[in-house]
């Protein structure tokens, strides 16, 4: 089957290998001439334009940065949708805006685009490992198309709903982690300022209602779990300066929505502060460093 | 072994049935002589005084609301610690201020007593089944000798560190949870607001990093877990009121620590806002409500 | 000198009216034919279409709600820009995302247009009585051309800076009162609950440092001061939700800007908060109600 | 007459001195003897004790920095209440819990000494000048017998209400002012990330609905109103620290009154966290400097 993948960067890198490791044909579009090197060395086919990508590939993938970035490589007239082949399967991996997304299947459907959104968790390391987690938004039978390709890229491929409810998904679930991060990194402050064991207190809190994936898979402090940031002096992981993007995709969901978030828009303005003070690079549970008034 | 027990409300009821049902003698005190009739039906000894109840215990508990409650029963000179027995076994499960258990620990040091602060989680249905979780602080042979006594109450018992650390312990938990279920709320009422199923939401984010026990095992959303206050109209349960006490004592235990807790101050104040409501008694998952306007 | 205004609301009818009394030739258009009509009877002449309005004007002004609509009206094909007058002056005074009328500027200039962006503050009763305050970005000479007409809209015209200054300008400033008239509420709802007299405490607070406009002009408290809202019912004035679209702007300002707003954020929420509890149309000033738990 | 005056520190040792020059007989009292033989030196005479203190003024006044100091001295055995002359005047000028200024009130009058609260605003530099502004509470009768003292003291002496509304004044008064100071540090921190221009935007906000005290009488932004810390590289003034100790005396206020203060509370912890990261003895108004990331 043949693929066209565009955005080559972090992320789009590593999966188009897992594509090309599974045998797929697969064409790669990037800005960077660079970016397309490095895969062409991998066996990916650089195209030389959106154009030339879209008129050779069954199924279309974009990993993107913002819904302005995607809505440019679709929906212009030298664009994917506009030269691509009937019936075409599209997926786009990007995080971006749920009103974006939803302006892109809107605009899919009128062309004969069958897109499903399918945003991921599992970072760089998921990527490179082939376990990433796709939340996917779309119709059942879109879906299901997509599923073969998305199952040699990730673990789960889990269908949260219609055109943009992958990306819903994604935002809501990142909320709850945002601000569950700070919340760890608050309770083990005050622990320790108070004399309580990091380690004490995180054998009581992770066996009762304190439990939280922040803490009982991510801790921020060092050397309660293993194979996390914080052992590594949190080298990212999951920077905080997407952290902070999600969060504010987050906000962006809550206006539309008309829905009140003030923990949320807390933790946006939280991490906002610490990128701001040069952190954005760091692992988002470095906040914690914030907090100790490290 | 003789037993004297301080503070017979809605959690010192269960308590002391379960202490009578284990075979102890227990003496009890509260200023309501009713609650003393209460439990004199089930078999304790009610005592005319703290004098009284102090002189003839081998073992003294309390269970009271405050921290001055808790120093009044104990320091005054007709208190419990002036009038106990050499080298008495001081059990304080009263969820109160950590400086207040520092002071009382102190104060029990210098007068022969040997003091646990053991405050609980579980609530009046965990007295009630005798499956409270105990926290304790003090010293580990003190600890030693408390444990086969508050196995008749609780399931899990926990040594969290020294004089004031169970305090600590459950108020640092009580403050990851106190935000993280308004964090679920949040994410809960955005995903509905935006059209995303809840149960297709709880599907995924239980499975994913924004998984944590207020939404798995407390979820705010109706008829996704089984018995939670959700389920039955948001009868409690743990009551708001409750909940927005522990987090005014996190809030004063990081005012003393010089702690900075951004998140869980914000959760306080819309504990507060919600209780100021009217909503003092519904359970403290219903804070959902406020968040989706109804 | 002929002038061509898009947008009769609530805002822009009293405007094209004081535009009339002031002598000016006035061609009006909005998509509500009876907006129109209304504007007709006082002397105003209705436009079929925008490229009418458009290509009989010295002047345009705008008067919209959203950027997207003052995107619409201006750039598409048969919208202000490409079908005026070489040289136009053009005005708008829609409050906007800064971003967006960057856009505009950017795009008047590639056409020859001359545009300001002048956001007002001062509300309907501002409008009707001519007392605006109109806060200006763009270059100086064509603030210049603008300010005589300005002047026959409002008391004060102060040219803030560049393209978008205006708008910034608006949107900093109503940050500061959004979160003033909170903190306002917040000090009288506690010195109520303290026994402390409203009126002793303005009298105290007015004189001191925490004196602000909030408190001093706009008392959310009734009775401390004349001709607010708060005296009566709290019937708007300046409605809640226009607060929090104002809030919102300043939230998205910040995102692009990479500036932290802790309070800002929190204010937008409890906005939000009180506008979802069916507030909208209410004073703004009517936010201390909900802190009062009312 | 004669006074006698409790707690030399940086508030009390200038107050002493204005009292000494407008012709008063004080005797002083401190636990550090080196801060009494500096006032010696200006001819106050030096007490042993309090109870020799006490009993030789017809006026006692305490300048302390915490509710249990001033409890401390006020009502042991050895304090001031039992060994003070009848119908002595008690001036408490310390800012502290309302709850205790009002347990003082209560024991001042079972043992006949007539009390006011009068926490001062105005600072060191008030004080040296004798312009501090005082925020009494207590009886009629005996802020009249204060006030010519205070008036040596101070050029504003309001009288805020019965026992304790002296403390509460200041307590509400400052929850303004913290709160707004961070909202002017937003607004001005937004507007520079913008590129509006800091004088233009003061020139509008300070004319416009954004006025606040914080923002004309105490830019955190240099350069915009003379004689303010920004000016200075932010050298108190009045100490970051100090800030806090207020908000959190609001905070201790809003519990004890079941008051939702959200804000406050979040102003709070954002001097928390400026504090925490060694900014405590910085002007209040240095907290621009953590917003700009600098």
């Amino acid at each position: 089957m043949k693929i066209g993948f565009v955005g080559l960067g972090h992320m789009g890198n590593p999966m188009v290998k897992n594509l090309l490791k599974a045998g797929f044909d697969v064409t790669v579009y990037d800005k960077s001439a660079e970016a397309m090197q490095a895969l062409a060395a991998a066996g990916a086919k650089p195209a030389s334009s959106l154009i030339e990508l879209a008129k050779g590939a069954e199924v279309l993938i974009t990993m993107l940065q913002t819904g302005d970035q995607v809505k440019d490589v679709c929906l212009k007239k030298e664009g994917l949708f506009e030269n691509s082949l009937p019936d075409v399967l599209y997926i786009d991996s990007s995080s971006i805006e749920i009103a974006a997304s939803r302006e892109l299947h809107h605009e899919a459907g009128l062309l004969g685009v069958c897109m499903i959104d399918a945003p991921v968790s599992g970072g760089v390391a998921g990527a490179e490992a082939g376990t990433l987690t796709f939340m996917v938004g779309g119709e059942e039978k879109v879906f299901n198309r997509a599923k073969p390709i998305l199952e040699k890229l990730g673990k789960k491929i889990i269908h949260a709903g219609e055109g943009g409810h992958g990306q819903a998904a994604k935002i809501c679930n990142n909320l709850i982690l945002g601000v569950s991060m700070i919340a760890v990194s608050e309770a083990f402050t005050l622990a320790k300022k108070i004399g309580l064991d990091p380690k004490k207190f995180f054998e009581i809190s992770s066996n009762a209602s304190g439990q939280c994936w922040a803490m009982t898979k991510y801790s921020p402090v060092p050397d309660l779990v293993e194979n996390v940031p914080s052992n590594n002096g949190y080298k990212a992981g999951f920077m905080a300066k997407m952290m902070l993007k999600d969060l504010l995709l987050g906000m962006h969901a809550a206006e539309n929505a008309q829905a009140s978030v003030p923990l949320g828009a807390v933790a946006t303005e939280l991490y906002s502060l610490f990128v701001g003070q040069g952190n954005g690079e760091m692992d988002f549970s470095g906040i914690i460093k914030m907090l100790m008034g490290e």
